[in-house]
């Protein structure tokens, strides 16, 4: 059996946070803002949620891998972002699928795709269902709507292990690809906040960024080959270390967020298991002071496995708002060679920017789970699961991200801290907090993961919440940045990214997604219009 | 004044080998084969070759700009291939363009492209003329041809210390780039043979693969951001140190082998001049030693900034035809730290693999000019200009070039050499050499280089060579290889890449194609139909 996913949240239902956790962070919340407490909303239950009839009926045929039950188009409704939870417990869900496909083989995927040919409706590919961008979620001008849950192809196939590589199928979430790969000295070392609920073929779909990395960053750089059923026929890549044969078919639906067809399987690039670990944190006086020396190491040709800069207020715990330092949460690892040489320039690097290491080994044990490596670790893993009792409590909690090249950095991150601070302040009539991190880091740049907290009005919190993650996105459009380095575009960053995308790259999108979904069956609205 | 570059060969017409060298190399095949000498064919003046007269008028509004005299048609008839020496010394050009045009910026494309789809030319984009794949020949089915040279578009135009990046314009030639970041701590670092006369918008249409390098290898990798002129107007990509936006519209125009638009600029990433160097070459009893020795030495995450599998005979002077041993030539290099870490565990791989060291450094001294890697670096440079020479006397001296994952690599190596000397002795009835070397290597495969030697008879060369380079071409596609690593497709892969693309892939390429390009005026034929 499946275990079951909390419709109206992140993670499962059967775990949480601990009533110690809630209440830890409840107080401190409530005691930064001057308040006694919250009333919080109960959250619903299933059957608190009315949604519209199927506008369809499932033929015999189809019936035992397509279902129409209230709990299964309920959990497909929406993905996991903050927006959407707000929207669950506000017992609003208007644009439900129609039903729900669980193809098991890329037949079924035809028969699928052939029956909502059929009968007008539109397929919505979908992976995890961990969204932040209401890339899943059904519009509104729908007639009717297919949602295509790979929940059921979650197999690695195959195992190269001489060339280091696998072949896996698009709806296996990412615990279970290691889990397959137990028996193996291979792992994909591919991590992000939602890796527990999302998939291969979502992450493919999405330009997904890993966390543990600095070289191989996005799951681009690990496809070797895609399998993909279009609406149209099914196609597959050559597998290859590289070629220069041509544009890279591969990249044409990487991103392609379900627009063009569902990837199935995919031959994606491992490593072995790292043995040997090196890792340290660093504080800096300012979160400025710890973005020069990440820009010296990722210009340095270190490559470390994790090089995130983080504010030590939003990152540890019993850190007062006042204090303006930052971290450096830095790590090596590798399978084959001892770490010294590595760590020790890194810290070098760091030490000649202001750095002070307070923690970490530059040995081999693993420190990484232990000092201010380890809470912001727990705290980055805990993150999603605070969503719903922020909701619950009418408190914004949300992020955004975007990256931008190291010249025009200070300027751009000065620029939208001040606008997210105003925002929030002039939406909810309150200050509120910004916080900043690196999470990901380029020779050229970093992306920049924004965090930000308030306290809204419950009763207009819906709008609230999207007008201020709406203007702070737009900022960092309008002012250089993309609107998205890992969250993909969905139907959120849609106005976004018609801003930042050259407009004859969208024909030219637009006529490739023509002719594979001739009718434009596939997610239409996404990236796009048809 | 621009250098005058040989028209019928490669390199500049005032440089070539000397007197020396050509001896030694000729009387150096004559033994292998048991030849006395070779009848030597003379070089081709250009009033030699007779030329269709062109087809179209110059208007008087782009004569500034547009040249159709002898010479100029001649030189941008043919690419630098080994077939293509081989027809100028036929003195057979049937299919010259019928003008050149020199735009000095994008205004200038915008009307030499409206000036093609007025008259109904071809347009064909010009870098620096180095292909082997017939990427810039015009076909004999065009009625009329404009070639369009980049080479008056050749400034580095703007430096971004900050984030090691650089605006370039697309008609810059290799050394020129160099030479223009002289005042500046950076460097491209994207060498390949053709280095000398190709340029960083004939690099990113056709993917070139650069040689210092198995992390950042093909061009794609440098690419922040790009403008291209196509016949429906102009784009800009934005530019970023990494996105998840969407497909990459970087990506649809890398490999585009102008069938698009024309490059006109790309933001590229830099690094700093390296000032720490480690190099070394390593012995192995034969091929595939060394083979296994790249492999461990790819996955370990070391990420020499060279390393090259030679074998001994073809790379080395003075190494007789009966010894098997390879060569591995291995470098790092750094503008940051000493690189004696590094370089003694990729040595202990070596020894672990059976190689011995025999010349280099492990220290920071540039042992890459000297030793068996200077003996290497010096073969690899003048390489090409033994082209003509070869042709002259009727020898076959040809190369191709494939990737393939390692899994595959020991079967897919025997098997190619095997079809190749089979091949060689089957067209030319005399038994020929085939070596191989791995010239890039990735954790998931090499890039495998074939160099084949023969004696042709001069009244049926070209058959000859076309015969054997088409037949090796195939059976690499065919026991699945890609048709090219680093050498585009142009129109010589054509068939070649039919097989190994994605039949949907070339639909939705030719759907964007008509989209960008609607009256196909863009190199029509290459990739894609029309």
């Amino acid at each position: 059996m499946m275990r079951q996913k909390k419709f109206y949240a992140w993670g499962y239902a059967d775990e949480g946070l601990s009533d110690e956790e809630i209440g830890a962070w409840e107080s401190g919340i409530a005691r930064h803002y001057g308040l006694s407490g919250f009333d919080v909303t109960p959250p619903p239950a299933p059957e608190d949620i009315v949604l519209r009839a199927p506008r369809l009926e499932v033929p015999a045929t189809l019936q035992p891998i397509v279902r129409s039950d209230h709990l299964t188009r309920l959990e497909h409704s929406y993905g996991k972002a903050g927006f959407d939870a707000c929207r669950m417990f506000m017992r609003l869900v208007p644009t439900p699928p129609d039903a729900v496909a669980f193809p098991e083989n890329e037949e079924d995927i035809v028969r699928i795709l052939a029956w909502c040919d059929t009968i007008g409706a539109t397929a919505i590919p979908y992976g995890g269902g961990s969204s932040v961008v209401k890339g899943i979620e059904p519009s509104e001008a729908f007639e009717k709507v297919v949602t295509i849950s790979m929940r059921r192809m979650e197999r690695v196939v195959e195992v190269d292990p001489v060339s280091e590589a696998a072949r896996i199928q698009g709806g296996v979430y990412g615990p279970s690809i290691e889990d397959q790969l137990r028996d193996t000295p291979l792992t994909l070392r591919h991590y992000m906040q939602a890796y527990q609920c999302s998939t291969l073929g979502g992450w493919i779909a999405t330009r997904s960024g890993g966390h543990f990395a600095t070289l191989y960053t996005h799951i681009d750089d690990f496809v070797e080959s895609l399998r993909v059923v279009t609406p149209t026929g099914s196609l597959e890549t050559r597998r290859l270390p590289g070629s220069g044969a041509g544009p890279s078919p591969d990249r044409m639906f990487i991103g392609s967020e379900g627009i063009l067809g569902i990837i199935t399987e995919a031959w994606v690039r491992l490593r072995k298991k790292p043995t040997f670990r090196a890792s340290a944190s660093v504080r800096f006086p300012d979160f400025l002071a710890g973005a020069e020396a990440v820009r010296a190491i990722t210009q340095a040709g270190l490559y470390p496995a994790n090089c995130r800069l983080l504010e030590a207020r939003e990152a540890l715990p019993d850190v007062p708002w006042q204090n303006e330092e930052a971290v450096l949460v830095l790590a090596f690892e590798s399978a084959d060679h001892p770490l010294e040489a590595w760590m020790d320039r890194a810290l070098e690097i760091c030490r000649d920017h202001g750095g002070v290491a307070d923690t970490g080994s530059s040995g081999d044990t693993p420190a990484h789970r232990s000092g201010a490596a380890g809470a912001w670790r727990d705290r980055f893993i805990r993150a999603p699961y605070y969503t719903e009792h922020a909701v619950a409590r009418g408190l914004l909690a949300t992020t955004f991200e975007t990256a931008i090249t190291w010249d025009r950095f200070r300027d751009f991150h000065a620029l939208v801290m001040k606008i997210a601070a105003a925002t929030i302040k002039d939406v909810s009539g309150r200050e509120g907090t910004v916080t900043c991190r690196m999470t990901h880091v380029y020779p050229d740049g970093p992306c920049l993961y924004f965090t930000l907290g308030g306290i809204l009005d419950k009763r207009i919190m819906l709008d609230q919440f999207m007008t201020i993650l709406s203007t702070c996105t737009a900022a960092t459009v309008e002012h250089g940045g993309t609107t998205t380095h890992h969250h993909a575009v969905g139907r959120f960053h849609r106005p976004f990214y018609d801003r930042q995308r050259p407009e004859l790259f969208a024909r030219a999108l637009r006529a490739a997604k023509r002719e594979l979904d001739p009718k434009g069956l596939m997610n239409p609205g996404v990236l796009i219009d048809p």
